[in-house]
């Protein structure tokens, strides 16, 4: 501990954790610092590259609050959050397989029943969705809870709007509801369209920096509860959308895609009658039983 | 990039940026990625886990500010700092070591002359420092810049105290002063003593909870700036300094431990009397110059 040099350092710091209570913390922390120490030593990271990731990182927190995960979103474009999500989230093929989080989830969101429309006046083309839950031996899964949200046709969630003087946003696009006793549910919103992650803050700069296209696939967010089996964060993308070859943060697998169907002015299927055109999305999920690894 | 899982995930990360326009930025990224899905790998990172580290993160980004640096306390403690510093100070073994810069660093120090008292009313025992920057060839540097910047008896630095209402604070125990035509330099101060890093923030809960002590042996930072050589950001630490084995920081290096002088009651070097101990330290940097490698 004396003669600490950049050869002795990892095996001093790995040392210094010898009294941790929790092993498996303690596992985590020691494979955090080898692999950290390392990355450092094989690019021989300068002073200066230390200062500007310290700056970086002060940055990302900076713009970090209660409606804007920049870390979550600094985790999805190095490709760390789909790597957890993938590599905790290994089912049989016939389940509905998972995908990132992303940053603009957020808790409270209004609740609605089935039929009911949730976006709540943002602008977009009118989407009516529906579909049913279902468990892997391919029963309904009655009173599933269903946390929906989506961007705008601008390329915005709620959350990215201008709070309110409390500080608050109005939640549109976004809402809660469960399936009925056949597992089926339905709802209208609006038509996800492809938007670009955030690139007023440092991430976007990054990307920049690193030449990486900034756009994702439209999707809608689904993040699905029910008792006995393995909640499910996941999305649907739109068939033929021209970004689902290079999402920057790496969700897109092939079987959340699926095709949205446009249908021409006319009657939709909630009875109103639209002027213009007019889309429907149905897909169906299938649900892990708890504990039931691939 | 439509079959994204926990195995193909980091190759399409690293394809993600082949249209970076920087080498250097490109093999940093690359490193920091692949090193970076290791680790999640390595540990298989659970999203509880990863969604603790989100929290963690975005704490350690809500308590850094002007005047307080989370995010280098984090870096420091991690080992990362010094691993940084060792890898880019290695020099020959009679120029003065460099050490960690620490999160204490703030620019605009106030100014003094040699002889003067930088503690400005900081509580502590008085201790006269003086010495010489010498080159790697034995001559005297003149005219070069020291920073200097320490804790007083409470173990705290000023940037730690409450701002004033306009969020600044009076800089005490901290200044920058010049050597002389024959390298030599002095002032008054107070006596380092051992401080415990910052525990109220979440890289105090983080030590805690590894069952790490947050004790720094006490110390004198010095940057010290003169043309033609490389910069030299260290300390001074205290011989028999109870905490030399246990640095939270992993700062310390024998050659960097000195003896700090203890004296009774009496003339003090600037000539004022003390009815109390006082102690001087002595100490010379040898400073490498620009270019010369070890
Ligand atoms: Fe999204
Ligand atoms: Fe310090």
């Amino acid at each position: 501990m004396r003669n600490i040099n950049h050869e002795t350092v990892t095996q001093a710091v790995l040392a210094s954790m010898s009294n941790c209570a929790s092993e498996r913390l303690l596992s985590v922390m020691k494979g955090l610092v080898q692999h950290l120490h390392a990355f450092a030593s094989e690019v021989k990271l300068t002073e200066d590259e230390w200062f500007n990731a310290i700056q970086f990182l002060t940055e990302v927190g900076a713009m970090t609050n209660d409606n804007r995960q920049e870390f979550v979103l600094l985790s999805d474009t190095l490709g760390l959050s789909m790597l957890v999500t993938a590599q905790n989230n290994r089912k049989p093929a016939a389940c509905t397989e998972a995908t990132v989080l992303g940053p603009f989830y957020v808790a409270g969101a209004p609740e609605f029943d089935n039929g009911d429309d949730i976006s709540n006046g943002a602008p977009g083309v009118p989407c009516f969705v529906s579909g049913t839950v279902r468990g892997l031996s391919g029963g309904p899964v009655a009173g599933a809870s269903l946390d929906i949200w989506q961007s705008d046709e601008d390329g915005f969630y709620d959350v990215q709007k201008v709070p309110d003087a409390l500080g608050d946003v109005t939640h549109r696009a976004r809402g809660r509801l469960h399936t009925r006793a056949d597992g089926s549910f339905n709802f209208r919103s609006i038509l996800a369209e492809p938007y670009s992650v955030p690139h007023d803050g440092p991430v976007g700069r990054m990307l920049a920096t690193l030449g990486r296209p900034p756009w994702r696939p439209a999707h809608l967010h689904f993040w699905i509860r029910a008792q006995g089996y393995e909640p499910l964060i996941t999305h649907v993308f739109r068939n033929d959308d021209p970004y689902l070859d290079s999402d920057p943060v790496f969700g897109v697998r092939s079987t959340l895609i699926t095709d949205w169907i446009k249908h021409g002015a006319g009657v939709m299927p909630d009875g109103s009658v639209s002027t213009t055109e007019f889309y429907t999305l149905d897909y169906d999920f299938v649900l892990n039983p708890l504990g039931n690894m691939a």
